[in-house]
């Protein structure tokens, strides 16, 4: 299985761009990983969220195949623990699933046509974190599930 | 009301600590913050971790006075949304709570005895972050929290 984390927008506190690198470094060692980052539309008038979701929603739906199994991170998704995220890797390659996309949206979240392509939705928490700080979460999470599924020592250091 | 963030050992990645001083320092805007560091207990046998737990919860309990209000940054707490978090906040400031402890304790968690000190326990996710990742994201939302208070743009930005 190959995982592609998609985002929208430059990650632009240089902080959290070191920390998602040291993840995301690491997560190489245990599967093909690639992110891509979207660059976020310009010239948008400003408050139209409408129109920018759907601007970002097709920018989002044009990086994605039909045959990629596709999740968001959003607030309303399935909440798991970090063994339960693990399994539900361990379930995707089991079903030899070739791409799995995990996709973090801008600030306004998906828009309809999004939400609608997507397979499923993963929440990270209850509490509402910034779409870059997310990226950090999520990138940590990822690779903490590796070091699950490998019986490593990471998870209880 | 004032609020001490109780830590549990150096913070060591520096990115890391990076992103905790921009939340830290924004958030001194906004209420009287310290940050109180532990230092991680020295020499103890590899892997005791009861023994471990026992030393950083007397530790924490020595910086800890009886009218402090305590609250424990735990996996099994209270789970908010961040304008829950706001209001809890809200509801201690209205309630004329002088001082706000919140710990995040060391890798394997807390004592007993700190357990039965502390006034309540908050969850911030479901997932396991690392002691030191949480303490990114205790700094950032209570920082939100106090950005909803005020009605003030970030947590919609």
């Amino acid at each position: 299985m190959k995982i592609t984390f998609l985002w929208m927008g430059k990650t632009t506190e240089h902080w959290l761009q070191e920390g998602i690198d040291v993840y995301v470094k690491r997560l190489k060692h245990y599967i093909s990983l690639s992110v891509e980052i979207i660059p976020s539309p310009k010239n948008l008038p400003k408050q139209d969220v409408g129109q920018q979701k759907e601007i970002e929603g097709d920018a989002i739906l044009s990086r994605i195949t039909s045959s990629d199994e596709v999740y968001l991170l959003d607030e309303c998704g399935m909440a798991y623990s970090s063994e339960g995220l693990a399994e539900f890797l361990q379930k995707k390659m089991s079903a030899s699933v070739k791409h799995l996309v995990l996709v973090t949206g801008g600030p306004f979240g998906f828009s309809e046509k999004v939400y609608r392509r997507a397979n499923g939705e993963i929440s990270f928490s209850q509490l509402t974190f910034s779409h870059q700080m997310i990226r950090l979460l999520v990138s940590e999470q990822v690779y903490r599930a590796f070091t699950i599924l490998r019986g490593e020592s990471y998870h209880h250091q």
